[in-house]
Parts: C-alpha cells; sequence; structure tokens
C-alpha cells in the first residue's frame, strides 16, 4: 500500500504533483491550506493520525514572493516541519520528500553538486531549509525512516506570482508593453514547473536518499530565457535588455549536476522549457 | 542597562550562571522549568514580551541522562528555541548565546576547531543543536542581534546525574564499592560546570559571535580523571579500569581548540579540574 500525504498541495508545485503520483499508484491525500492549518501542531498532527501515510511529500512552507527570503514564517514552518516528521515516524511512515533549496548552496562554488558543493546560505529562508535537512537528517536515520530532499532551483510556469521575471515579462509582452529588464547575463538553472512536479514524484516513488537537486541541467542566462519569452509571443521588439541595474550581489552563475535526478531517480522531463513557456504564455493569455 | 534572561536557570549549567552575571552587571531574569513550560510557545513568547531583555541566554534542552541523544525532546527544543529567538528579536533584544555541543562535530577529524572541523553529529542531539545553529544564524544575522553560541564537551559537577562518570564513580568510592569502568584511554575535554558556568557569563558578556568551543582545552584519558577522583577520595584500589568493555564506536578522542574562549572572550577557569572535583565530591558526600 503506497499511501501518500502531499502538503503544499494547492501550492505552485504541490498541485501538478498529484497526478503523477495516482499515475504512480499511489492513493493521494493532499493538504491545502484550506483544509488544515499545519501550523497549528495539534491540527498537523491530528491530520497525519487520521491518514497514517506510507509517504510523505512536503512542499508547504511561506512563499510570498519577495517575502519568504527573510520573514519570520520560516522559523515557523521549520518547527511545524519537525512536528510533522515527528508524528509521521510516529504512525509508521517510511519515507519522507521534502522540498529544499538551491539556495542552501555556497553560490559561488560553481556548479551545485550534492554532497560537495559547499552549504553556505546567505538567507533566511536557504538556511531554514539547510537546518531542518540537517535535523531530519538525523532524525530519520534513527527512526528508520527514507529521506529525500529535493533541491529546487528556478522555476517558472502557470499561476507564478506575477513579479516573478518570467511572468512579469509575458505579462508585459502580452499586453504590448515593454519589458525591463536587467543585461540578463546571469545563468541560471530554469525549470517548468510541471517537470519539477513529476521530478518530486518520482523521487517519491523511488528509494534514492538524501539531497538530490531538482533541475534541468540545462542552464541558461535569464537573457536567453527571455529571448525565448518574446519569441514565442513574437515580440522581441518589446524587450530591454540592460533597462534595469543588476541586483546588486546578484550571482553569476547558479546551476546544478543533475546526475543523481537522472541517473539515481531515473527522471525524464517530459515537457522542458520550450513547451513550459508556450503552456505558461498560453495560461497567461487565458486568464487574458 | 544590561538586563539578561536565563534559560533552563535550574540546570545543570543554569544555575552556576547567575552569581557571575550579576557580578558582570547584569540583571538576571532567571526561567526555571517550575515557573514557565517554554515548549509553550505562548508562554515563552509572554515571558520574553514581559522581561524585554537585552541579552538571551539559552540553556534549557531536554537533558535527560540516556534518552537526550535520541529522544524526540530535540526536535521540540529546536521549535522552542526559534520561537524564542523570533520573539525576542521583536521585543529588541540585542545579543544572544546558546548552549550548542560538541556532538555538532566530526569526531573523527582530530581536535575541534570552530569553523575548521567539519560538523557532522552523528546523533538527533548533535543535529538538532547544529541545524538549530544553522537558522539562528541566519535569523540574528538578519535582525542585527549577536549571535553566540557556545559548544560545551564534557562536564562535571555538583549534582550531576548520579548515571554519569564522575557521579558514578564518586557514589561507588564514597560507598566503598568498586566502581567498574572501561578502560579509560579515550581522550576528553573534560572541564568543572562552574568553570563552563563562568565561561558562558563571560561570553554573554563580550561581543564574540559565532561558535565557541567552551571547555578546558587540557584534554584528559578518562582513566586519568578517574585516578583523579579516586585519589581525592583515598581509595584508588576500588577502581576497575577495564572492568567494563568500551562502548561500541566511542570515538578515542574528543577535544576541543579554546584559542577563541581564551583569546578572544579572555576567560580563565578559576576552578580548574582538580578543585572542581573536590567540590564535586564534598558535595555527593554532603547529599550522603
Amino acid at each position: 500500500m503506497k499511501r501518500v500525504l502531499v502538503t503544499g498541495a494547492s501550492g505552485f508545485i504541490g498541485r501538478h504533483a498529484l497526478q503523477p503520483l495516482r499515475d504512480r499508484g499511489f492513493e493521494v491525500h493532499a493538504v491545502t491550506r484550506a483544509e488544515a492549518d499545519l501550523l497549528d501542531e495539534r491540527a498537523a498532527r491530528a491530520l497525519i493520525r487520521q491518514v497514517r501515510p506510507s509517504h510523505l511529500l512536503h512542499f508547504a512552507w511561506y512563499a510570498e514572493h519577495g517575502r519568504f527570503w527573510t520573514s519570520a514564517e520560516n522559523l515557523r514552518w521549520v518547527a511545524a516541519s519537525l512536528g510533522l516528521a515527528e508524528e509521521f515516524a510516529e504512525q509508521g511512515g517510511k519515507r519522507m520528500v521534502v522540498a529544499g533549496t538551491c539556495a542552501e548552496y555556497d553560490w559561488t562554488s560553481g556548479v551545485c553538486i550534492e554532497g560537495t558543493t559547499p552549504l553556505a546560505p546567505s538567507t533566511l529562508y536557504g538556511a531554514s531549509k539547510q537546518g531542518l535537512a540537517t535535523i531530519l537528517g538525523a532524525w530519520c536515520a534513527q527512526r528508520g525512516i527514507e529521506l529525500a530532499w529535493g533541491r529546487v532551483f528556478f522555476l517558472f510556469g502557470e499561476d507564478e506570482a506575477p513579479q516573478r521575471l518570467v511572468a512579469s515579462v509575458i505579462r508585459s509582452l502580452l499586453a504590448g508593453e515593454p519589458a525591463a529588464c536587467t543585461g540578463g547575463e546571469q545563468l541560471r538553472d530554469f525549470l517548468y514547473v510541471r517537470d519539477c512536479a513529476e521530478a518530486f514524484a518520482a523521487l517519491v516513488d523511488s528509494e534514492v536518499q538524501g539531497a538530490v537537486n531538482v533541475a534541468s541541467g540545462s542552464p541558461l542566462r535569464v537573457r536567453e530565457l527571455v529571448e525565448k519569452v518574446a519569441g514565442t509571443i513574437g515580440r522581441p521588439d518589446l524587450v530591454r535588455l540592460g533597462a534595469l541595474p543588476d541586483r546588486p550581489g546578484d550571482p553569476p552563475s547558479v546551476t546544478a549536476d543533475v546526475r543523481r535526478l537522472r541517473g539515481e531517480v531515473g527522471w525524464r522531463e517530459r515537457f522542458g522549457i520550450d513547451a513550459g513557456l508556450e503552456a505558461t504564455i498560453d495560461w497567461w493569455r487565458r486568464r487574458g
């Protein structure tokens, strides 16, 4: 019996993980913010006791654009996640997969490789995830629970916060307005959110443990991604590269080694950047 | 105005930190388990709001002998500590000092040096402290709060759990009974608990930030410590070195570099091992 509880199931990634998990034979129990406040420890524990999942896929976290890097909510989500993990063990859980972040890595150390690249988060968000990973690693090892920690890199997709890069460029261009961008020389690993969700479903359904980068392994310059968006919409004339100053401290390169995800988990992306951008643009267009 | 809130103030170390802090000019607010349950987040936050400390010295943790290494209470103390730190920042706190542990270090990497020796806790207790340090480091940096993290090594002193090494040897010898020990070749940094408490008071009263080993810097073999106890009591004939098997996995050496504590914090031990053992033996003798 494979019964997975998915937290953050109405979130940016989580909503797309449910069907892939069903397709892999899981009985899926989705927790959305509307249904349970996981920051209420009593409610969270009651939920685990009621579902008694064999697998826990934990996406839920504070994710408000611009604020999540520094918000005190990070501390509360660490605490809530520890309570979930404790109750999951008490109820006989077997395997836990948690969304970590590329922001755990030292972004000045080149391509991020699990277990090799130093961890040196420069934000409260990254430090909270890293600290949680340390504690859950010991907790799960002690309790005989498998733990995989999926470090998410840079995502785009439907229903992204409208101020974020891809969403804001799409919205400007669809409206026929200029899209002001930085020079865009930064190299980043971008992944379409539905490919990301399928990677997590594959990770849940595997026996791989420890940190696993969840990324495409095919980095692009921000400029290249913006140009793809503009090309798909047919308005390259509206892109204003260099109109915005580079953010101070923005690292020139944040890219992922994906040998664990491809080789050990066996994940292959189904959509890819181009199809992902088309779907995302369609979504904003329909939204009008 | 220097106003310090001390958690775990009736605990093994905490009780001895209050007077040294008063001697340094602090207005001391001591929280004991009897007065406030810090695992009750609402009560913990109310306490911080009421005291509005400029300094927070956080000792409180689950410490039951034999159980603290693996107990789920470690997870709850991480959560409680995060809540305290959040409210401390909200109430304008300036400097936070927390008791960490030598169990955060990789015990196979030689002398433990802050910032150099890899962290690789092999227990839930060590991982919980390490993870908390990571998160609090980011939180305090973001909020402009000074954070010092005192990594405690091996302590002995009055009112230690009776099953622990020094306490159990003292009790056996005072009772005229043989004290069964391992071969005792393990090298450890032992510190008398009142010297430890004074080191924390000095750390609170300094501007030193980050991890600081709280240790003597003069390691002994366990055998040598036991022989000191036996010599002080006058019953070396009752010591049975080698009567117990070495614990599997017990590391041969766990010792501390104390240059930060001595050079930067400026701490000097007042008692030392010998006077500390005498006081501890006296305490058990009076206890009869």
